[in-house]
């Protein structure tokens, strides 16, 4: 078993309002925050104050959801994180793209462009995008298999390794008064062909300050780990219980060895939704605010739409009825991972409906709790071997990201689990990877 | 023919260390300085002191150019230009991007984020990419031809100006206590179908505050003309004599009247080159510094490469060898118009290679001389009617944009053709263009 780091690290997921689907309801901000930058950077700055390694967007190329009560749409990330690396010193930014629905030599320069202008801060989440809404505005009728996705991911990733590393480190002389920019023979074609790519390079810019963006990936299949292992430098998971965490952990490391990687360079962090109040009765009454938005009706609604059944097949006060839910593959395209994850805790611990609400949001584990709590299960799995880190999704911005680095974090800082102080200044620094070798480098150092 | 507005507008060009070759070997900057956003965010803010319309950054997704000899590679530009739309607040942002090698759901996003992002200052310089090297970093041999890279960018801007108007502007309710986020009847699925993209949509953004970003559109082939007079509101143009300008200018905008707009809406901003000194001798020995860094050598190296001939058939003082230079289309697939403009010229007025030189840089018009003399022809385009405004092409930065904004500017107020304070908060209120009616909104009003 490979020696954990000694801090963890913590990203924070700003999804939108808050993890809370009643985060935009409570009105802590004005509904159009989030087409507004400043909502985003204020967030970003407040994480900071807590030393948190970097913020996090999810994305994906479709209007999704039920836009007459839920905010819909999203500022592009790598545009919008821009603007809040220019807001920052410190922190990492990530930002998802997909894989299935873009172009590498595209991707690859607007991820390197938001590592130049961070100072080495830039993160890519590498997403497939399962559904169809994303696919229709693509010139496709439906997504394309998960297999030829994560094909494709696989030969996209590839190629964007291959581009960010086309540049040398010491390619660029710049010596104006002697007329020498750039020495061609450390800037390299990368001439690849492949299945769905022939990119012949080298990418328009030199190598970014991190080396290459860091690349992170989040997904449970087989497909996925499989991907993430070979390439991620962090992968954001789902695992809801301990042993479920343990479990993952241990074969993403050891998958990690299997592709002939240092295990340590893969950084596993677990997703976790906070409520968090001064006092357990407190939480639970933030939590109850929230969910009293939608009421008891919306959380039938919220489980049937993600269990494909009707709304008149489940109760609230009764456990869910497993005979009529058949396998995950058969009603979900997207995430098999993740709603497979809550099916089998509901099932293994004969969870209500609303027992099951109270444990699990969007996708993720959930904590309501005090400070106290959560930095207790956050040290738990991290000294158990469940985590090199966690993606931290706040119910409600910005008090949830303001109570989660007021208290939380000098909690895990007196115990020794997360750093005091910034040590360096890239997002590699503050996960703790190395500078990584260019391939044509080193391809050229071993001649 | 149409009444030109009070005021011209001015862009200005960020081409790198600046017009001419020779000016990262000045080192007025440090040669990393184009991968550094705040390279670019002082010159926006020099211009935005000057009250300048907009910056600009022409584009290209593949690395040119000789890079032993010349810095080379290119941050991307909506990601640079969010940096630069922050560091500033008045200024206009336009940035490049390709119709070729781009997706419109993707590319719509991208600038209606920017557009939001920016409070309502991006625009869209749409180009078709004509080089091969471009295409072969995206899975094809070569580039397109010409008529099928200009039925694409058609459609592209079709497609995206869908996108930009799929919600209506009232579309969005906000109203968070009682659940109402947005009417969906406001926001339409676009359902395109066509010869090269099908996209649903809708766009997974709110209309942004300009209502679209504003198009620009450069190039003077048959097919830039058509695509420019139907679809932009600014057009960067080449022309290098004021007749040329005048006619151009009159072509463009009997076009846009026969698509049945009105041509005050269409812009034309032919570009010119500046190398300014407080007297002649200043202005001609700042020139012959810069030329200098290249020598005569480089001169005609430069002219050789751009027409097809051996430098060897060439001569520094006598006029072009014309009996052995082909139609321009032969020898170049890219931008016909701009090399053909320079020809032209060179062959109406006998110019000789050196003498070619001093009158035009980087394929636009030059201007070496005070800022009186600068003054003067920018007035006299634009009170002859061959110009709503300019692209300004500064021979070196910051010092070329500096010169511009304290003793070009002033003389443009003084004469009442250009502006003493911005009148309103966004590029098309800065540009004299109205806030666009949505396509679909149009349509439920009509009914």
């Amino acid at each position: 078993m490979s020696q954990p780091a000694q801090h963890m690290s913590i990203g924070m997921n700003i999804l939108g309002f808050g993890a809370h689907a009643g985060a935009w309801r409570q009105a802590e901000v004005p509904a159009n925050a989030y087409l507004d930058q400043q909502y985003y950077s204020n967030i970003a700055r407040i994480a900071e104050r807590g030393k948190l390694d970097a913020i996090f967007l999810a994305d994906g190329p479709a209007l999704l959801g039920d836009i007459a009560e839920h905010p819909a749409g999203r500022l592009e990330p790598t545009v919008l994180l821009t603007a809040v690396a220019l807001a920052t010193r410190h922190i990492g930014v990530i930002a998802t793209a997909s894989s299935t629905y873009n172009d590498p030599y595209n991707l690859a320069r607007r991820f390197s462009s938001l590592d130049h202008i961070s100072g080495g801060r830039a993160a890519w989440n590498v997403v497939t995008n399962a559904g169809d809404a994303a696919a229709q505005n693509f010139g496709l009728a439906g997504a394309p298999r998960h297999v030829d996705r994560y094909a494709r991911a696989d030969e996209f990733i590839d190629v964007t390794l291959k581009l960010w590393d086309s540049w040398e480190d010491d390619a660029v002389i710049g010596d104006a008064r002697r007329g020498r920019f750039a020495d061609p023979a450390k800037v390299h074609a990368i001439n690849f062909v492949g299945e769905h790519f022939s990119v012949k390079g080298p990418l328009n810019l030199p190598r970014s300050p991190q080396g290459r963006p860091v690349l992170v990936q989040a997904g449970s299949s087989e497909g996925g780990k499989a991907l993430g292992s070979r390439y991620a430098d962090a992968i954001f998971t789902t695992q809801t219980t301990l042993v479920d965490g343990q479990a993952f952990y241990q074969e993403m490391k050891q998958r990690a060895r299997q592709w002939g990687r240092n295990p340590e360079h893969l950084k596993i962090m677990p997703g976790l939704s906070t409520v968090i109040g001064s006092s357990e009765a407190e939480a639970q009454a933030r939590f109850d605010e929230l969910n009293a938005w939608y009421g008891e009706e919306g959380l039938i609604n919220q489980v049937a739409a993600r269990v494909g059944l009707a709304v008149s097949e489940l109760e609230l006060d009764a456990p869910l009825p497993w005979e009529r839910i058949g396998p995950v593959a058969e009603f979900e395209r997207g995430s098999h991972g993740f709603l497979e994850a809550q099916l089998n805790l509901a099932r293994r611990e004969h969870l209500t409906l609303r027992e099951l609400s109270r444990r699990i949001l969007v996708g993720h584990r959930l904590i309501v709790g005090t400070p106290e709590q959560v930095a207790d299960t956050l040290e738990h799995w991290f000294r158990a071997g469940a985590a090199d880190g966690f993606n931290i999704m706040p119910d409600m911005f910005p008090s949830g990201v303001e109570v989660f680095v007021d208290e939380v974090v000098p909690l895990l800082q007196k115990r020794g689990v997360f750093r005091h102080e910034y040590q360096g200044s890239t997002l590699r620094d503050h996960l703790g990877l190395p500078y990584p070798a260019g391939q044509y480098q080193r391809a050229a150092e071993a001649v």
